[in-house]
C-alpha cells in the first residue's frame, strides 16, 4: 500500500498550526520542520555527521549553484547529490530561480525560460521550466521546486500580475515535464509549486488557486521576507495557507527569525528554510535558549558559562561563551564551526518544541510565553 | 614514588631512533610524537573532540599569541589554557621567541629581554626570560619553552655566536626563575631549553653542552628548517642529539615534512611540531597514505575514491576526493575541516607506525620502504 506523501496528524485547537509527517524514500520528515541550507552541497561549516547528531531531518540544496558546480556531468557521475555528499536523509532543492533573478544585470527572460550569465565565470546559460526539472532529476532531490520568476520588493501591481502569469505558465510546464519523466536514482521525487503575487492579496489568492489546480505534491510561498513589514509577511502567509488544501504541505521559503517561524506555524506553515542560523553564526550572532547575542561583545570576555546547555549539543555544553568569543576575536575557523552547530541546533530545537507543543495541545501558550521571555 | 618525566623504553638497533614515554599529570605521551599546532588555543579547523578522536596525545599553544589574546588576565580567570579551551591532555607552549623575532621592524633586544610591538594593534610589550616563564605558569602548559633569540638564515658566524651567548644567558635566567616559582593550577610543569647555533657545528655543539649543564627537563633544537638545505638540517640535528643525554627528550622545533620526521627520528629526535599539516590542508594539499596531492587538480573532478581509508578517520573514509575537491573549488569551510582532519590524522598515523616499527625492531626497513613508495 502506498503511503500518502503528506500525513496530517493533528491540528492545534487554537491556531492554524499543524503536526504532520512527510514520507520520503530517504526518511520521514516530521513537520513543522526547519531545513538547514546546504546551497553548494554542504551546510556551511558543518559535517554531515554533525547534522545527523543535531538530528536534521532534511537539508536544502540549490539547483542554480549545483548546476554550475560541480555541474550536471559530475552529479550524474556520482549518481546524484545524496551519494556525492554522503547524505542519507531527504534533500529539497530550490529551483535556482531566486538566484538567477538576483543576477539583475545578467539575465534575459522570455516565455520559454531565462538566459543568464554565471556569477563565477560569466558564461551564458539557459534555464527553462523543463531543464530545471531535468537538473533536479540528476541531483535526485527528494523534493524539487519549480522555476519561477521572483519579483523584487516593492513592485507595481501590473508588473507583479504579469510576472505571476509567466510563473504560472512555467509551473504548468514544470508539472507536465515532471509527470512525463522519471527519477534516475531509485528513490521517489516530489514536486512543489511556488506561490508568487507580491504583496497583493488578490494576486496571491488567484495564484494559489491556479497552482492548486495543477495538483502539485506541495506548495511553497515565495517572494516573502524580501524587505516588507513583518505584519504584511504574516498576512500574505495566512492568505496563501487558507487556499492550500489541508492535505498538502506548505513551505514558506527563506523565512526567518525564530519569531517568524513560530508565527508562521500559527498560520498553517509546515516547512521552513533560511540561511539566517548559519550566516549569522559566521557573523558572530548566536541564537541560544537564553536569547540571541553578538558573541564579540566585551561582556563575554570573562564568561565561563557554556554556550548553551539546553540543546543536547556536546560542543555547546562543553565550550564557554568566553572561549567562543576568543575564537571570533582571533578569526579562528573553530568559531564558525561551534557557532553554526549552536545556531542550527537551536533552530531544530525550536521546531522540536513546536511539534511537541502542538502534539499536546499547548502550542499557543508555549509560543506566547517563549517569545515573551526569549526576546 | 615519582616517575621520571621521560622514560626511554627501547632503542632501534640500526638507527638512533628511540621509543619512549613522557609522563605528565595530564597524560602520558608516547614518543616519537607529532604535536598538532594550536597557536591561539585551537588547532585550526578542528574541534578538541575531533583531536581526541584522532588520538592526538599533546598539542601546542603559543605564548606570544596567547599573551596578546585572550591575554594573561583572561587566562588567569579561566585558570589556564586547558580549562579555557577544554583540552584535557598535555599542552606544550612555545615561548613566543620565534614570533617576536619574526617582527623584524617591531622589536628591540637587550640583555634583559626584548621589547616589541603587537602585530594586532602596535601596542608595546616586553618579554624577559622571567616574564615568559610567568606567562607560561598562567597558561599552565605541561611543557614550557625558554625565551630565545632566533637567528635568521643565513647568518654570519660572529652574529650567531653573539646571539647564542645572549640566548644561553636567557636560558640560565629562565631555568632559575622556573625553579624559584611554582605551577598555579595543580599539575606539574616541565621546562625545555632551545638549542641555537645556526648552521655552525661548533656553535651548535657548545650551545648544547652549556644547555645540558643547566639540567632542563628536555632539550629542543631551534633555528632549523628556516631555509637551509635539508641535508644540513639533518646534520645539525644529528650533532645536537649526540650531545643531549639519552635520558632526556629531544624536540626538533617546526619540522617538517613526513620525510623530515622519519629522517630526524633516525637521528634521535623524540618530538615534533609543525604547521605544515594544517596550513597545507587549508591550501588544498592533502597528505594521504597514498601520497600527497593538490586536491584542486582536475583529475579529482570525477573521482569517487575515499579521501583515505587507511587512517581510521570516519570523514576520510566516508567522503570522496571528488567531493573534497568540490568543497575547495567552491571555497566551502567544510573543505578546510575535512582536509585538516585528514592531514593531522596522517601525521599522527605516521608517528604511530614509527613507534610500532621501533618497538618491533623494523624501523629502518619500514622507513626506507615507506619513503621509497610514498614519494
Amino acid at each position: 500500500m502506498n503511503k500518502t506523501f503528506f500525513e496530517l496528524k493533528q491540528k492545534c485547537p487554537k491556531t492554524r498550526a499543524r503536526l504532520g509527517v512527510l514520507h520520503t524514500d530517504n526518511g520521514d520528515i516530521p513537520t513543522p520542520i526547519f531545513m538547514p541550507v546546504g546551497t553548494q552541497g554542504t551546510v556551511k561549516a558543518l559535517t554531515q555527521e554533525s547534522l545527523y547528531e543535531l538530528d536534521a531531518k532534511i537539508i536544502l540544496g540549490n539547483t542554480y549553484h549545483l548546476y554550475l558546480r560541480p555541474g550536471n556531468e559530475a552529479l550524474k557521475f556520482y549518481k546524484g547529490l545524496h551519494k556525492f555528499m554522503k547524505w542519507k536523509r531527504p534533500i529539497l532543492t530550490d529551483s535556482g530561480g531566486f538566484q538567477v533573478f538576483s543576477l539583475q544585470e545578467l539575465r534575459k527572460i522570455s516565455e520559454t525560460g531565462v538566459e543568464f550569465k554565471s556569477h563565477i565565470d560569466g558564461s551564458s546559460h539557459f534555464f527553462s521550466p523543463e531543464s530545471v526539472v531535468e537538473t533536479q532529476r540528476i541531483i535526485g532531490s527528494d523534493i524539487m521546486m519549480v522555476l519561477d520568476e521572483c519579483v523584487p520588493y516593492p513592485a507595481e501591481y501590473d508588473y507583479v500580475k504579469k510576472s505571476a502569469k509567466l510563473s504560472l505558465s512555467w509551473a504548468k510546464k514544470s508539472r507536465e515535464h515532471f509527470l512525463a519523466t522519471k527519477p534516475l536514482w531509485g528513490h521517489k521525487q516530489f514536486q512543489f509549486a511556488i506561490g508568487q503575487g507580491g504583496m497583493y492579496e488578490d494576486l496571491r489568492r488567484d495564484y494559489v488557486r491556479q497552482m492548486v489546480d495543477m495538483d502539485f505534491d506541495g506548495y511553497a510561498i515565495g517572494g516573502l521576507s524580501v524587505g516588507e513589514p513583518t505584519e504584511q509577511m504574516y498576512d500574505m502567509t495566512a492568505i496563501c495557507t487558507e487556499h492550500i488544501p489541508e492535505n498538502k504541505p506548505r513551505y514558506l521559503m527563506g523565512v526567518g527569525t525564530p519569531e517568524n517561524l513560530l508565527e508562521s506555524i500559527s498560520r498553517g506553515i509546515d516547512m521552513f528554510d533560511c540561511v539566517m542560523p548559519t550566516r549569522n553564526a559566521r557573523n558572530g550572532q548566536i541564537f541560544t535558549t537564553r536569547g540571541k547575542f553578538n558573541i564579540r561583545n566585551a561582556q563575554f570576555k570573562l564568561c565561563d558559562d557554556p554556550i548553551d546547555e539546553e540543546l543536547g549539543i556536546p560542543t555547546s555544553a562543553n565550550y564557554s561563551l568566553g572561549y567562543l568569543r576568543h575564537l571570533f576575536v582571533t578569526n579562528e575557523i573553530l568559531g564558525l564551526q561551534l557557532a553554526s552547530l549552536q545556531n542550527i541546533g537551536f533552530y531544530l530545537w525550536l521546531m522540536r518544541n513546536a511539534r511537541e507543543k502542538i502534539a499536546c495541545g499547548e502550542f499557543e501558550t508555549w509560543k506566547n510565553s517563549f517569545l515573551a521571555t526569549w526576546k
